[in-house]
C-alpha cells in the first residue's frame, strides 16, 4: 500500500458521498482517486455539488467503467440498499471495503430477507463482514476486509446502551428509543414527502415499529443481552438538515440511577476522541455536533422510580455515516483514528 | 348578557393573545372590547402585531386602567404564570373567566407551591376552578365561572389517554410521553435560547422529568386511574413555530392492541368536531392541524408484545391555548361550540 | 344561477388547489361540487391533503370523467401551464372560468409562443380573456367569462407600480423588481431542487432575466406606460413556504419622493379591503400577510436623489393565486368581494 | 515572535468569536491564549458554546483582568461597535490587531460620527488603520499594525464591484445592491425581532437606505471611482443562520455585457484561493459557501440593454467576519494565507 491512501467512492452523488469528500479533503494522506455516480457520469464534481467545486477530484464515472482497481486501496460504497451486494462481491480481494448501505449489517440473512424483501445475494461475503460501530468493535474492524458501517439511527443509541447492558445496569428487554432525525438521512432523491413545503414547519413519526433500522438495533442489543430482545424504535422527521437526537427510556437494575449510568459510560469511553459523556444534568443538542464526528450522551433520572432517560446526539451524515466510515478506514489501515475527522462542529 | 359577547383579553401582546384575536375576529357574535398589555399600553394592536392591523379592536391599555368592567361578559387571561392569581381574584363576580396561565390548573395548592416556587395566593378561588379540557369536562365547564385552560403539552396526551385509562385498556402507571413542540409555546419574550440562530437546524430535550406540565398531566391521569401515578414526560424543542406532536408509549391490558385503542377512542369522540381519530395505521403530522383547533390521534402496535404507541398532534396556540379557550367560552355561554373555530388548517 | 355557487376545481391536488378549498370552505354560499386530479382520481380529499380531511367535498375524479357540467357555475382551473388551453376551450359556455395558469395571461400569442415554447392553442379564446388583477380591472372582470388570474410574482409589483406609472410619478423604463419567494410557488412536484435539504438554510437567485413572469409584468407596465418598456425582474427562492417580498427600485418624476408615492397609492386604494398602504417608513414583512389575501405596500427614499424604493408583500398562494381567484369569482358573480377572504393572517 | 502564533480574542462569547475559535482550531500553528467575555468571565468555553467543548482553550476572562499582554502576538477584537476604540487604543504596541467591529472602517471620522451617533474616540489611531478587504489591499495589510475587518454586507459586493469600477466597465453612480442575510449577522443578543417565531417563515427588508454598512460601501466605491458616489443598499433578513446573497444591478460602459464583466473578474482574481468567478450563466447559492471562506461571483445580462446583474455569495461569519480576519492575520504575519481556512463548505 502506498503512503497516500487511494480511495474510491461508489455513489458519490448522494449526500453521504458528498460528506465523505468534504471530510477526506481535510486529510493530506488521502487521494480521491475514483468517484462513481451512474446517472451523473461524465460530470465534474462541481457540477453535481457546487459546494465541492474546489476539491481536487476526478470527474464522476459510471461504476462499470472502472476496470482497473489496482491503484485503489479502499472503497467506500454509498450505493442504495439491495444494489450493493453484487457490486462488493465483484471487487478484487486487495481492496478494503467500507459499505455504508444496510446490505451487510444483518448477520442473519433470513432477517435481511424479511426486512428487505428478497434473499441476500452474497451470504458468504456476509459472514466476513464486521458491524463497524468503531468504539465497540475496534479490534475486529482492524482485522476486517469488509466493514458494514452502522445505520444512522442505531449509532447513537447503541453507543449509549451496549455498555450498560453488558454491565447489567439496565434491562435489555424494556428499552424505548424515540429518535428524531433531520432530512438528509432520507437522501437526495426527489420525493414529494421530502419537499421543503412538506417537511418544514412540522414534525411527524414514520415507519413506526416498522423501520429497517429496527432489526439492526435488535441484533446488537440482543448480542449484548445474550438473548433476543425486541426493542421499541420510533423515528421522526424533523425540519432540519442534519442531526439525530435519540431519547431513550430504560429500566435500571441494581438501584442504578442516571449518575450510575453516566459513570459507567464515562469509564467505558475514557480517551475516546469522538464520544463525549455529559454530566451535571446536561443534555445534548444536535446543533452541538453538526458537521462533526462526535456522539454526545447525557442522562437524567425519570420520574418513575427505577427508570432513567438517556439522550444521544450525532450528525447523521458524519458519525451516522461518512465520518464513522472514515474512522473505520483509519482503523482498518492502522492510521491515526482522527485523521480527516478533527473538525469542530459548525454552529450556528 | 347582550347578544354580542363582549370580551376582554388580559395580556394581549403575547402570541396567545394574538391568536385569541385572530380567531375571535372570525366570530361576528364577539366584540373585542378591552385589550390589555402593560408594557405596550397606548399602542394600537397593529403596532404590536402588524398582521392584525386590520382587526377592529381598541388600543391596548394597562390593566390597572380598566376601571369599569360592567360592559364586559368574558375575560381571557393570558398573563404569565404566578401573576394571574391576584388579577383574577380582583375581577367582578359577573365576569366569566378563562385563564390560560397555569395558576388555577392544579387542584392541590401544595403541589402548585412545590412546582411554582411559592404559596398559592387565591386558594379559595382555586377550589371553584374547572380544569377545562373541553371534551372531557363539558358539563362542569358549562356551569363554571372560572375555567383553567389546560397547558399546551397536556392537551393532546390527555385526550388520548384519559378514555383508555377509564376503560381499563392501558396501565396508568406505565406511560411515557415523548413530546415535541414548536417554539411559540415558549412565548414572545426575548431570550437567547429562543433566537433563530439557537433554535433552527437542531433539536434538543429540555426540562426532562422536571417540566411544570408534569404535575398537571399526573393530576389528570391519577384522577382517571383512581390512584396516584407518576408519568414520564419529556419535552423537546423543534425548529418550527407551531405544533406539538406527542408520541406516547403505553402498556395495554386485556389483550388490547392498537386497533382496540382506536376503536375505543372512536366511540368516545364520536360527533366531536375537533377530535379526529385516525385509522388504517395513519399517524398525524403537526402540519395537518396548523392554525386549527383540531386534535388528531393515531396508534400502532409496538414491537414489544402488549404495548402500543399513540401519537397525537395539535397546534399549541390553538387547541393548546387560544382555540380551546374559545371553545370553553362557547360552552360556558351556551353558544355553538365551533363558533370562531371553524377554520381549516393552513398547509403548507 | 342557484343561490349557492357550485364550484369545480380542476387540478385540486396541488398547493393552489388545496388553498382554494381551504378558503372556499369558509364561505357558506359556495359548494365544492367537483374536484379533479388525474393522478389521484378515486382518492378522497383527505388522502391527498390530510389537513383538509374535515372539508365537505366529493372525492377526486379524472377530468375526462366529468361529463355533466350543467350543475356547475364556476370553474377554477389550476392545471399546469400549456395544458390548460384545450381544457378551457372545451368547457360549456355557461361556465364562468378563472384560470390560474399562465395560459391566458399574455394578450399577444406570439409572446406566449416565445416564452412557453409552442404556439397558443386557443387564440380566439385568448382575445376574450381579462387579466384579472382585481383592483385594477374590476369592471372588465365583472363582465368577463374567462379571467386569467395573474401570476404570483407580478401581483404585488403591479399593484404598486401601475398607478404610479399612470399618474406619471415614476419612469416606466427604469424599474427593477428584486423578488423573493417562498417555495410553495414552485408547486408540489417532486424535484431535487425543491427538497428540504436543497432549499433550507440558503438563498439563491434563479431564472434571472429569463423568468416567465417577465413578459407578464412587461405587458402590464407597457400598457400603463403607453409604450413598450423592458423591466428588470429577478426572482429568488427563500427557505419559507409562503410569501413573496418584492423590493422595487424606481426613478421618480416631478420631484416625487417616497411620501408622494405613498400618498398617490393611498388615494388610489382607498376603501380597498385587501390593499394596505403603509406609512411612517413602515415596510411590510411577508409574515404579516401569511394565509390572507392582503397586499401590503411601503416605500422609502433611496440614497440616490430622484429615486425611491417600494416594497410589497403578499402570500403567493392567496393574493398571488387562490385568494385573488376567489376575489375575481366574487366580482364576476356580483357577490361581496370579501366572501371567503375575510381571514386575518396567521402569525407566527 | 514565537513560531506558534499566540492569539487573544476579545469578545469570545458572540457568534463571531465562536467562529474564530472553530477556524483557528484547525491551524496547528495557532494557540488560543486569551479569550475574553465580560459577562461570561469565569466560565469555560464549553459552557458558553457547547459545540466548542472539545477545543483546547483557556476559560473566559474579563478584559480588564488581562494585565500581561507580553506573550500575545495577535488580538482579534470582536467587541460591539463604539466600545472598541478605547480598548484598542489601550493595547501595547507590539500587538497586531484585527478589529471586527465597525470602529475603524470609516476613514473620515466625521462620517463615523454621523452614522454612529458620537465622535470618534481614537482619531489618530484611525489614520493608521487599513480597511482589510484582503484581496484588494494585501500589500497594505501586510504592513499594517491595525486592520479594520470589513463588514459582512460590504465584502461580497466590493469584491465584485471594485475591479469593475477601476477598469471603467460599470458606472459607479448607478449601482443597486439588494442584499439578503442570514440571522447570525445580527449577533447573539436576545432581541424580540431575532426570535425564531419572528424570523422564520418570512422575509423583510430593514434599515433601507439607512444601514450603517452604507457609508462603508460608499467609501470604497467612491475611492475606486475617484469621486463621491451614493449607492443604493437594501438589506433583508432571511430565515437562515448563515450566508449573504447580494444581487447587484449595474449599468455598463463600453458595451460591456455580463461576459465582459466575468472575464475582467476572472483575470483580476486569478490564483486567489477564496474568490471564485462562475461562468456559463451559473449563479451562486449561499449554501455553496456555508462554513467556508469563499466568495462566489456570477453575472447575467439584464433585460434592459446596457445593464447587467451580478450576484455574490459569502458566509457572513467566515468571509464576512472571522474567516477574513484570519486571512488578514495570515497576511500581516507573512504566513500562508489559507492557514486555518482550508475547509470546504458544509452542505446540506
Amino acid at each position: 500500500m502506498s503512503e497516500t491512501v487511494k480511495v474510491a467512492i461508489l455513489g458519490a452523488s448522494g449526500y453521504t458521498g458528498a460528506e465523505l469528500i468534504r471530510l477526506l479533503d481535510t486529510d493530506p494522506g488521502v487521494e480521491l482517486a475514483v468517484l462513481t455516480a451512474d446517472r451523473r457520469a461524465g460530470q465534474s464534481l462541481g457540477a453535481v455539488f457546487p459546494h465541492l467545486a474546489g476539491v481536487k477530484a476526478p470527474p464522476l464515472v459510471a461504476i462499470d467503467d472502472v476496470t482497473d482497481w489496482s491503484g485503489i486501496d479502499v472503497v467506500f460504497c454509498a450505493l442504495p440498499h439491495a444494489t450493493t451486494q453484487p457490486v462488493i462481491a465483484g471487487l478484487p480481494d486487495h481492496l478494503k471495503v467500507v459499505d455504508l448501505s444496510a446490505d451487510f449489517r444483518l448477520h442473519d440473512v433470513d432477517v435481511y430477507a424479511d426486512w428487505y424483501g428478497g434473499p441476500h445475494q452474497a451470504p458468504d461475503l456476509q459472514k466476513t463482514a464486521v458491524y463497524g460501530l468503531t468504539e465497540l468493535a475496534r479490534d475486529a474492524i482492524a482485522r476486517a476486509r469488509l466493514v458494514a458501517n452502522p445505520g444512522c439511527y442505531p449509532t447513537g443509541p447503541l453507543l449509549a446502551l451496549m455498555p450498560l447492558i453488558e454491565s447489567g445496569l439496565i434491562e435489555p428487554g424494556d428499552i424505548i428509543i424515540d429518535a428524531k432525525s433531520g432530512v438528509s438521512g432520507a437522501g437526495r432523491s426527489a420525493k414529494e414527502g421530502l419537499l421543503h413545503g412538506e417537511v418544514s414547519e412540522g414534525i411527524h413519526a414514520y415507519s413506526v415499529a416498522a423501520h429497517r433500522h429496527s432489526p439492526e438495533i435488535e441484533q446488537e442489543l440482543s448480542r449484548a443481552a445474550g438473548h433476543a430482545v425486541p426493542t421499541t424504535f420510533t423515528p421522526h422527521l424533523v425540519p432540519m438538515n442534519r442531526g439525530i437526537l435519540s431519547t431513550i427510556y430504560v429500566r435500571t437494575h441494581a438501584n442504578a440511577d442516571a449518575a450510575t449510568l453516566l459513570s459507567a459510560l464515562t469509564v467505558r469511553y475514557k480517551g475516546e476522541p469522538f464520544v463525549r459523556v455529559l454530566h451535571g444534568g446536561a443534555l445534548p443538542h444536535t446543533r452541538h455536533v453538526r458537521g462533526s464526528n462526535l456522539c454526545l450522551i447525557g442522562a437524567v433520572d425519570d420520574r418513575r422510580p427505577g427508570h432513567a432517560i438517556l439522550v444521544t446526539a450525532i450528525d447523521n451524515l458524519v458519525k451516522g455515516a461518512a465520518g464513522q466510515a472514515i474512522q473505520n478506514m483509519n482503523v482498518m489501515l492502522g492510521r491515526p483514528e482522527t485523521a480527516g475527522l478533527a473538525l469542530q462542529p459548525v454552529f450556528p
